[in-house]
C-alpha cells in the first residue's frame, strides 16, 4: 500500500510535492479511491474536497462515526509521512480489525482532508475549516494561489461546486470522534508512540514591502527605495523577538518582483509563521516583528503592510477521549506540539484526539522527514487498539 | 515600428518580460527580421545567436563597418526602452540618412546581441561574450535557466549548433567600430543625449546558503539551522559595505527551498550585484559581504559558498573615437556610466562609442522606465550624425 503512494510527486532530491489539485495530489485521491474501494469501504466526497471512505457496521447505522485519518498533499519538497502515514495506517488499522474478526458498533471512517498544508491557496487546514465553519466559504473561493488562480476556480475545475463550499451539518453530525495518527515532527517523543495533550497557538501573517524597482547599477544608494532590505531585517527581528518572547517564529517563504539579478526589487513579500506555548507570547512576537519591520522600512523609503492570514487559538483536545485513548494504549506518554492539524480544527466541532509517531531527527517538511518502521508498525497497532476500544460503542 | 515592437513580452502591469528564445524574444527576433527586409538590408545571423542587418556600400564592400544596435532581450518585468531603444533608433536613423540622400563610404550594420541582460542564463552579455572571445564556448553551453535547462540545449533547439558557439574572427574583422545607443539609466544626463566615457567595473556574484529543512512549528530555535537568517545578515552588510567603499551592491534576486511558508528553508541562493568608479573599492565591497555572511552563517549552523559568476573590469570607450562622435554631434555631455552592455564587451576588440538618451526619473530594469519621445527623437538625430560622420569613410 505503501509502496503504490511513495513515488507520488516525488522530486530527485526525495522531496515530496503533492499541492492541492495538482496532478501529483489527484494521484494521490486516487490511491485513496482505489483502497477505499478493494476493502468495499462506502466511499464519501463533501462538498468541500474531502474524501472519506466508511466501514459501516452491520446494522448500517450511519451516525456516530469514528473517524480516522489525515491528509495526502505536501508542502513543497515536504517528506513521506507527513500527512499520507495518518491515512495510510488508517487503512492498515482497518485491515487488523477485521483480520482479527471485529465487528464495528460505529461506522469507522477513513479520511483525507484537502489542502491540509495550505500550500497552495495559503491557509492550512482548508478543507476541514471549510468542512467545520472555521472559515467561510467566500474567504476560501477568493483565495489564490502562486499562479494567481482562485480556490472556486480550481475547485470548479476539479468537479466542486464553488457555490456549495461550507459547513456541512449532516456529515459533521455523524462523526461521533476523530482520531488523527501523525508523525511527531519534533524530537519531543521518546517512545514509539505518544498521544497530543494540545496544539499550541499559532498563526500566518503576510508582509508586503513595496519599494521602486530600478537598475542595480546606475542607482545611487541615496536614491534607492530597496524594499530587500526592511525585509532582511524582519527576518531577523523574527529570530530576536522569538528568543525574547519563548515562541518561534520563520520566514519561510518569500517572493521578489521583479527577482532580477541586476534590478533593485520592486516589491518584496515575505509570510512569517509563528508559535508558542501561550497566545500572549505569540502576539507579542508577531507585534515586536512588525514594529521592526515598520521602523525598517520607513528609514529605507519602503511601505509595509501586514495581514494576518490565519490564526488558531490553543487547541485543547478533549479531555475525556485523550484519558479513554491513553487508557486502551495502557499508558503512553501525553505531549503538546506546535504543529497545526485538522485535528486541531475539527477539536472545536467533535470530540477530537492524535497519536503520534516518534520522529528519530525530528526533522519534518523536508525530505529528511523519517520514522522508523518498526515505530510505524508501533502506530498501526495503537491504532487499530484505539478504534476498536472507541467502535466498540 | 515602435508600435510594433512595444507588445510583445509585455505583461499587465506594463513590465516586459522577453527572455532569451522564449516566445516574447522570437517575436521581437521575427521583427528584427522584418525591419531589416522591408530595407532591403543584408540579414546575417552568427553562430552565437547575434543578429544583424547590412547596409552595404555601392562598392560592396563587407568589411571596416560602422555597426549600431543594442538588444531585445529583457530582465523580468523590464522597461520598454533598455535595449529596443537602441534598434529601433538604429533603423530609423538609416531611415534619415537615406531620406538625406546619403550613400555610406562604410557598410552600416545594425546589430541585435543575444541575452544581453542575462535574465535568462545568468551571464549578461552573453552574445556579445560568445562573439569576442570573452567567454569560452564550453562554459556558455553549460549555463543553464531556471528550469534547469542548458544554454547548449537552448541553443540548437533554436536553430544554433551548439558546437559552433565561439568567437568569430571574420565577423569581428569585419566591424571596423561599434556606436551603441542606450537610454540612460541613472539620472546624470540632464541633456537629450549624451557620450559614453566608461563603463564602470562591476560584476555579479552568487551565494550559496545551506541549512536544514524542517518543520516551522515543532523546531526548537536551539536545533534550528536556518538559511534565511545569514542571507538577511548578507543583504544588510551588501548595503553597509556599498555604503563604506563608494559603490553601489544589490541583492535583486533569491531562491528559497522549499518556500513554504510553514517550512523552515534548507536552503537560499542569493545573486549580489556590485559595481563601482574604482576595480578595489568594489572587491573590498564584496569581501566584506563575503566575509560578512560567513560570520552569520557559522554563527547559524548554517554553510555558505561564493562564485563569481561575472566580472568586468572597467571600460575606458576609445578616446579617438569618442572624441569623433562628441565633435560631430557639436559638444553633448560625456558621463561615465554604472550599466553594462554589449559596447563594453566589444570595446576589447574593436572601437566602441555610446550614445546615452536622458532619463528623466533614472528609472530602469521597471515598468515605469521612461525617455521623452522628443529625447528619443534627438538620439535619432544624433545616431543619423554619427553614422554618417563615420561612415564617410
Amino acid at each position: 500500500m505503501w509502496s503504490e503512494l511513495l513515488p507520488i510527486g516525488r522530486a530527485t532530491d526525495g522531496g515530496y510535492h503533492r499541492f492541492t489539485f495538482t496532478p501529483s495530489e489527484l494521484e494521490c485521491r486516487a490511491w485513496f479511491l482505489d483502497q477505499a474501494r478493494r476493502r468495499g469501504l462506502t466511499l464519501e466526497q463533501d462538498t468541500n474536497g474531502n474524501l472519506f471512505a466508511w466501514w459501516l457496521p452491520e446494522s448500517g447505522e450511519r451516525g456516530d462515526a469514528v473517524l480516522t485519518g489525515s491528509h495526502l498533499d505536501s508542502v513543497p519538497g515536504g517528506g513521506a509521512y507527513d500527512g499520507p502515514l495518518g491515512v495510510i495506517s488508517a487503512f492498515a488499522a482497518i485491515d487488523r480489525l477485521r483480520a482479527a474478526g471485529v465487528r464495528p458498533q460505529r461506522p469507522i471512517g477513513v479520511s483525507a482532508f484537502a489542502e491540509e498544508e495550505g500550500a497552495r491557496f495559503g491557509v492550512a487546514c482548508l478543507g476541514s475549516r471549510l468542512l467545520s465553519g472555521a472559515i467561510t466559504p467566500e474567504r476560501a473561493r477568493g483565495l489564490s494561489d502562486g499562479d494567481g488562480r482562485s480556490f472556486a476556480e480550481v475547485a470548479a475545475e476539479n468537479g466542486l461546486d464553488p457555490d456549495a463550499l461550507g459547513p456541512d451539518a449532516d456529515l459533521l453530525g455523524r462523526i461521533g470522534c476523530y482520531v488523527e495518527l501523525h508523525v511527531e515532527q519534533g524530537r519531543a517523543l521518546r517512545e514509539p508512540v505518544g498521544v497530543a495533550s494540545s496544539i499550541v497557538p499559532h498563526g500566518r501573517w503576510r508582509l508586503d514591502f513595496a519599494g521602486e524597482g530600478n537598475h542595480a547599477g546606475t542607482t545611487l544608494i541615496t536614491d534607492r527605495r530597496d524594499p530587500m532590505l526592511p525585509f532582511a531585517f524582519a527576518v531577523i527581528a523574527a529570530r530576536q523577538a522569538a528568543e525574547r518572547n519563548g515562541t518561534v517564529a520563520t520566514v519561510g517563504k518569500v517572493a521578489v518582483t521583479p527577482n532580477g539579478v541586476n534590478a533593485i526589487p520592486s516589491a518584496v513579500t515575505a509570510w512569517l509563521d509563528s508559535r508558542g506555548p501561550f497566545e500572549g507570547d505569540v502576539r507579542r512576537t508577531v507585534a515586536e516583528i512588525m514594529e521592526a519591520a515598520r521602523v525598517a522600512a520607513e528609514a529605507h523609503g519602503v511601505t509595509v503592510e501586514m495581514a494576518e492570514e490565519s490564526y488558531t487559538e490553543i487547541v485543547d483536545f478533549n479531555r475525556d477521549l485523550r484519558e479513554r485513548v491513553v487508557k486502551s494504549l495502557g499508558g503512553v506518554p501525553v505531549l503538546p506540539t506546535g504543529a497545526g492539524h485538522d485535528a486541531g480544527i475539527l477539536a472545536s466541532r467533535v470530540p477530537t484526539a492524535m497519536l503520534f509517531v516518534r520522529n528519530p531527527t525530528g526533522i519534518s517538511h523536508d525530505p529528511a522527514e523519517f520514522a522508523e518502521e518498526e515505530d510505524c508498525l508501533h502506530g498501526v497497532e495503537a491504532l487499530a487498539t484505539v478504534l476498536k476500544d472507541l467502535a466498540r460503542g
